[in-house]
């Protein structure tokens, strides 16, 4: 991630990296507000689409998130937005993951958006697990 | 769209907003990308669902995306991303918006993603179309 | 479901209905598949959809699902279809519902399919719970 | 479509088949209703997934939604549902493809749906188109 420009102008870090499972968070400042001073949706569906990536791309060395599905439950305010991906299902050409996006305010967090989404694999002839 | 901080940060610009109807056009640079230079899926995600929110917006006075689902076609490289969204249907309560997101790159258009969402009235007693 | 005809010529029955939370199953038949010998497409989103809406209907007496994103994992095989759904979030005019759909053969379950939808509360002066 | 066990039971029909198209019909009797008079959501997503289906299959000899995501816009009511499908992009492992629900009654036709998704190639090894 310390790799994509755009992961670096949103301030985004990738926190956790395991089979199957991701989690991204974004730091929240003022510059990645909309006009009423909740997060942007667009840095809520980048935390989620990224975060999907990088769960289903555990199976596959790399992958590329082919689409998605967000709902937006609630206005994210507050400190910290945290997404979180696990793959419910990883077959030989493409992993389905799904993703909860909180958002950690005074020390709770809660949900502010869900997505799910498709994985697939970049190299169909390699898969590592 | 100049109130959002997020939209400035991205760069973006509302070109198109007429009845049912939005445009929004995002200038290609270096900060925009991911690791392999094209243009990072969060930029795409933003301007498909900015673009959804001002169609949608138009019938409410103001609008919200509810939810959306995004389809990614082929990997954006060129100078302009440009999101064109319109009204498939428009309740009282929500509107139903399609959104195609084309690449442009020495002078011609090609189609990098396509979305479909739902914008929420913000204040459903209002309709204004 | 006694009320909907095509429930009856599918076949489902609402097995579990409670707070936020509803299961359909489908007993499989030959009627109900595709070509290859697995249960039809449509009827996995059939299952889906119908507990998406009753999840999402008990916090407004009467709900109806708005859209829907279903993926298929793998084909389905078995003695017959289980659609869970849950609620993740329900407002005044809408809950947020996810379906996981499972296939039992032989005593085990595997999920076959999941999805992520809305349910329009139909009286929107009128929240239950 | 004839080989498909429920297709039949649904009573649907394949209409039109051309490169990166598909139309199925579906004669509305009663037992398609829901509780309300209306033609049941699990017939409409029926219809809209397997039109997706042959659009996107066109290409591939043998196709197979993988995922798709469906709005419902109205209630349909009338004599016939007409899902008509094309293709957006078809590339070597998977399409995407758009497919809109129409209801007719008395000579005129209703958008009733809509629906984005993806159809896999069965066997990625072949293209036809």
């Amino acid at each position: 991630m310390a790799e994509q420009p755009f992961s670096k102008l949103v301030g985004a870090r990738l926190t956790v990296l395991a089979q199957g499972k991701a989690e991204i968070v974004v730091p929240i400042r003022t510059e990645l507000l909309q006009q009423h001073g909740f997060v942007h949706g667009g840095v809520v569906s980048y935390a989620a689409d990224n975060a999907l990536t990088f769960a289903g791309g555990t199976f596959y060395g790399d992958g590329l998130t082919a689409e998605y599905k967000l709902s937006y439950l609630r206005p994210a305010q507050g400190e910290m937005l945290i997404a979180r991906a696990e793959t419910l299902y990883a077959g030989n050409r493409q992993a389905v993951c799904r993703c909860d996006v909180y958002v950690a305010s005074n020390g709770s967090e809660k949900l502010c958006a869900t997505a799910l989404g498709t994985v697939a694999n970049v190299n169909p002839s390699r898969k590592e697990a």
